[in-house]
């Protein structure tokens, strides 16, 4: 039985990198954590880790990969009846390559992981908890969400989506007076399996191919900072690898009259709009 | 058996709004056509219309659901054989509604076409076509892929993807030395069928939640000035609905010394990368 008293973390993608090691973090502040990704063994070494530290944290680990959409749906039915407080979509892949070189069925992965499963967790956690308080939804994007990176064109792309998937999010839960708290965290190269897994090797040395990077441990660090603030966006600065945070960075048509008329339109919809074969 | 005269436009989504009247734009110029579309009557209806103008237009149809991968890689491999010179990805729907009230569904078989077909056609066009001569890929984005419009926010986020997607590749292909020109259409509100099925109704009227549109018509002559010009943007300004001809919009790593050192580990790869399954 779930205890009243707990609060759940949920990080997407916590076996490696930024997810692993923000998930120490918010063991480390008192909250407890709902970690998945693929692979079981990682999870497992993680949660001891966690555990010899911080004993009473309960820490839940669900197996899935999120980039099929039936594995993201029965994920959110798994965990939505835990206390949420705060959902980490993290879990997202990397691919350096030429447009026309790349790889299309890695491409495919890539959209659904990135594109589709973050808007699908996304869609899912605000319409549930949106109104309960405390509770934050933080999606990673990447510097190169907001800056065209080239031989990682794709890859950008679809980090444009989140960052303005993200943005538009926050700014529409912000006007209709809900609790929840959205942010985008945008970091530069960061010291992860990225490397590796968007260049296909087996090693991939970070001081090679970057003149400046940050580790894990302090892109989690930046994450904390944004979670802390009431800014919507955290961002490394690709330049000088300063972190800083800020209001939306995209431009937001707010005022138009267009936007007045169809607000109406969608508040005449209700609930039967949802599918329910997957909810 | 094909002319070796014969050039060929490839347009998506041709049965209704800025496709076709896209196509009989490309006819009245001489160009030949490939449409392709869900509906075949409409597609049947128009070539027949097309055709009645231009009875030496050679008009080829293709009957594909492109929300679904398997079709998008089928259609691809129908057509590429064809004398290609131009190839307009123009299918895509739109959606009105808050995040948390959205339909999945939907959403996720609009994330499918506006985002993966897309990034797929374009891919495999670019990687077969892009070292001959007077080739043009132009992807249709939204005004919304460059200003985020509340209650229309995943909506935008797939538009935000096409409109950084073609940006990099323009940049990526003018850079490498490539003959073929990548460039990407970003209409306002137009007069389709996009009312009726972003708001899920039978009816939509664009004059009362519009103070101002364009035609589908209006819409396809931006677009062929966009295709006559030497620049890479074609915007319909949100504010003024004046149309402008510009230079990519979004911000550029080009210069950084990391892409050089990447660029080196591309140029490295070669095709095998390429999955052989679905090609």
């Amino acid at each position: 039985m779930i205890q009243d008293t707990r609060e759940y973390t949920v990080i997407t993608g916590a076996s490696s990198g930024i997810g692993h090691e923000t998930a120490k973090a918010f063991a480390g502040r008192g909250s407890d954590l709902i970690l998945t990704a693929r692979r079981k063994d990682r999870l497992e070494k993680l949660k001891q880790e966690i555990l010899s530290l911080n004993p009473e944290c309960d820490i839940i680990i669900k197996i899935a990969d999120l980039s099929e959409a039936d594995n993201v749906f029965k994920f959110y039915t798994d965990v939505k009846n835990y206390p949420l407080r705060t959902w980490i979509n993290n879990a997202g892949v990397g691919n350096y390559s030429s447009v026309w070189n790349q790889n299309l069925y890695k491409i495919g992965r890539m959209m659904r992981l990135n594109v589709e499963a973050v808007t699908i967790l996304s869609s899912l956690f605000v319409r549930d908890f949106k109104d309960v308080k405390g509770t934050h939804l933080i999606n990673i994007s990447s510097s190169g969400g907001y800056t065209i990176v080239p031989n990682a064109v794709t890859y950008c792309a679809t980090k444009f989506f989140v960052a303005a998937f993200t943005e538009g999010l926050a700014r529409e839960l912000k006007e209709s007076g809900a609790q929840m708290k959205v942010k985008v965290f945008a970091p530069a190269a960061t010291k992860t399996e990225f490397g590796k897994i968007a260049n296909e090797v087996s090693e991939y040395d970070y001081d090679s191919f970057f003149d400046n990077y940050h580790t894990s441990a302090q892109a989690a660090e930046f994450l904390i900072r944004l979670y802390d603030s009431n800014k919507v966006v955290g961002i490394v600065d690709r330049e000088n690898f300063m972190f800083k945070l800020c209001s939306p960075l995209f431009d937001y048509a707010g005022n138009s009259q267009y936007n007045q008329k169809n607000k109406v339109n969608d508040e005449k919809k209700n609930r039967s709009n949802v599918i329910k074969e997957h909810i």
